[in-house]
């Protein structure tokens, strides 16, 4: 679709995206902004029936992307039609907003003469990028980065401030790891000694796939021997820990303060909410759900939903907590039984 | 008040405070320290009366800042006499320990030309203030610091070592954000797509409040299209996560580890204790206290306290607990009436 | 031992660990690998009737470390035998991964001259030793780290890039602190005052005894007036937080993300498993074992496990686990009963 520059018609955008338009095609848009903020010279969208109704309230020259059943024509706005008015902001957005394609190595960047940089490639200063690395075509590493020996970040990748991609990690393309991340960093595998623990050397790699992307403050630990393994699509939000040997399937989806320790497996498209938590060595299905803060403490089936510690089918889970919560009736019941049958055994 | 030198005389302290004084007013004070590491040349508070059994192992020449009624003027201490000894105490140590202002910006921060730094500001080295960037009075942005493009950082902000402040982030006055924290980062945004998920763009901004404290490594993630916001005098511990457009009011406190998803409102004073999680489009009422790794999944009425996953009312959670604990015995009784039921029956 | 270079022969192998070997002593070993993974070239180490199963696939020429018991000895491999193993593996990983031994200051560094750094040190680009900071021999100070005022480092650490060790940190000999981790930022010390929250200043220190080992994105905030302590030879995984005072004894084990709240006490040996949180003031005795995602609300006793929110003894909860899992039946039975009687007293 390329790349977008404000300010842009109405009418442009709706060319664009062969949508058809209804309204002022001569409408000017200025930014994006949601249903709630608009104003003239903004774009928003309506995609459900709740947030059409804020359509009232607009003054006019606001420009609407929405579907045919949701606009209401009678108001003096522009509408742009589609039937998804959520994906195509979200591609609008994307075109109008694209990284300021920095090229080049900073003079500030300490970056080794071994390693190979595409020189459609940035880096900024500050950055560390050692020896053997590689960094591919029109990859953002930002300032402060630190991009250890031999580590290899493919296409089209931003690597955000203060990221380290420590040692024996290998990145695909379209891959984003946002700010204070810790690729590669030792596993914690710990062997009984004499007196204290020996740690268990860890050699192996972390490798992820295309698509990916990394939140703020994610750690994933380098494998042991083998490989930790992020699949291609899936997302990962801020302060996940991937424990080592760790492999995860194609496009799961890892909410905030999700923690896995170490081999344990997640199959393609699982789900997990906010702090849950996996223990070692543990297959989740394909598919699975896992409500928040649930603790997984051995395989779950596919195409499920599971929630509470330690997990259980979500139904299942939703029934115990309901008689859970009502525990104090029942526990009632059955003192008033017992004292009916022991009324009833004297008499 | 100032600041204060060591050494400092009992009879200085008292003067700056207005404080009555019992004992030698010469002793002189060369450190602060707690009441179980006291010893002559220090000073400590005693503000209750099980500290102040330890006044009777003091050596001579101690200063203790206590109450009326607490000192025990047989002991031949010096005792600064205030009503609130621990508030005090702070006051003190506040003035003793004056972050040292450096000024200006050092040679090896990277300071673009059309930032706007204040000449009592001070820039660490392996600092970067980007382009546009603002920086008021009397701040320290410390070395290997990263101030985004636009962000704006208000008047006597401390920003520690390794802070990521990414992009349109808007920070008052007088806040501190520890190491490693990241505010403005992306939010997770997923859009269900043909094959894996797209991510909806985040393009909104970080509002930090004035008096705000943010601990170490805690992620703040933007507004998808408007504001994440941190409301005046809130305070963060280490490792918190505030998800997308997420809204917290006025002096609220979130212990360490907490994370909040998106869109959820805290009002004024609320209270989470460690490891709480909050799901998305939530609102916490004024006032509410939830407890330790407590879940919450619906909205809270404020003034009222919480515990357990899902969030229930303290004391009904604290009741069904005690009945699950005791859910062995309970369930021995069932059988037991089963039995005896039967065993009637029969009969 | 000292270190060992690829590629060896069996038979030098088995020479350096006086073992017995049978099979090839001329098979050339050129990496190490997991038994998953064995061919030709490599050594694995088989410590289990499960994993000896792989055996049977390896090609010939492939190094086994095993016992006695375990050898194949029809099959055409060599055999390194040993007592134990695993325990031997690490110790041959370990002498085959030295740390690349860098020496010297980089001259992108930025060291105060009041520093003390040992000649056999070895300082990072971009890494920061501030005024007064000491470093030992054979420690090396990876890029991006930061060594703030005062603090001392033993000898032989390994402070990885992006480590932020703030001030008043004493690190001991043998220590590892893996990326991003802050040792030594302020503890959330609150003091109600007349409108919001004032901050208790905290002017402690974190003293990290000898062969700890921190990983990454671990907080651990100083003292308020004394210590935090992590004992000798404990071992904290990846994104785990220790509030100010706490005192942690010898050899305790921390797993991913726990979290814990001032002034708390762990004695030797205790083990938390992940996402286990402990409140503030709160002794954990000697040995004790704590489950995943256990919130600990009160003193536990040594030598025991715990598991649940409150904490309770380990096979308590579980019992109580499975009668909430059977909850459902439980109060059908109830009901049932409760029928029975009315329906008898009708009659």
């Amino acid at each position: 679709m390329g790349t977008l520059d404000f300010p842009i018609t109405a009418g442009q955008i709706a060319q664009r995206f062969n949508a058809e338009l209804y309204g002022d095609s001569e409408s000017l848009v200025e930014s994006l902004t949601s249903v709630q903020n608009a104003q003239r010279g903004t774009l928003c969208f309506v995609a459900d029936k709740k947030s059409s109704q804020y359509l009232q309230s607009f003054e006019k020259g606001v420009v609407v992307l929405t579907t045919k059943d949701l606009a209401r024509y009678e108001l003096p706005l522009s509408y742009i039609l589609v039937s998804e008015p959520k994906v195509v902001f979200a591609q609008i957005a994307s075109a109008f907003s694209p990284k300021k394609a920095r090229v080049g190595i900073s003079e500030k960047a300490d970056v080794h003469t071994s390693a190979k940089v595409d020189p459609s490639a940035a880096i900024g200063p500050f950055a560390i990028v050692c020896e053997g690395a590689e960094i591919g075509p029109n990859t953002q590493i930002y300032p402060h980065a630190y991009i250890g020996p031999k580590v290899k970040v493919g296409a089209q990748c931003e690597i955000h401030p203060h990221v380290t991609l420590l040692v024996n990690v290998v990145v695909g393309d379209r891959v984003k790891i946002f700010s204070g991340s810790v690729l590669g960093s030792d596993g914690f595998g710990l062997i009984q000694g004499d007196e204290g623990h020996l740690e268990m050397p860890q050699l192996g790699c972390v490798v992820v796939e295309d698509d990916v992307r990394i939140g703020a403050h994610c750690t994933i630990d380098r494998g042991t021997l083998g490989e930790t393994r992020i699949g291609k699509g899936s997302k990962l939000d801020d302060q996940v820990h991937i424990g080592h040997n760790c492999r995860l399937g194609r496009n799961t989806i890892l909410c905030a303060q999700v923690g896995i320790a170490g081999s344990s497996v997640l199959e393609d498209g699982v789900i997990l909410a906010g702090q849950v938590g996996v223990g070692d060595h543990i297959t989740i299905g394909k598919g699975a759900k896992v409500g928040g803060q649930t603790g997984v403490t051995s395989d779950l089936k596919g195409g499920e939903s599971y929630f509470s510690t330690p997990a259980m089918p979500m139904r299942h889970a939703l029934r115990s907590h309901v008689f859970y919560r009502d525990l104090p009736h029942w526990i009632e019941k059955i003192k008033l039984i017992e004292k009916e049958i022991h009324g009833n055994s004297k008499s």
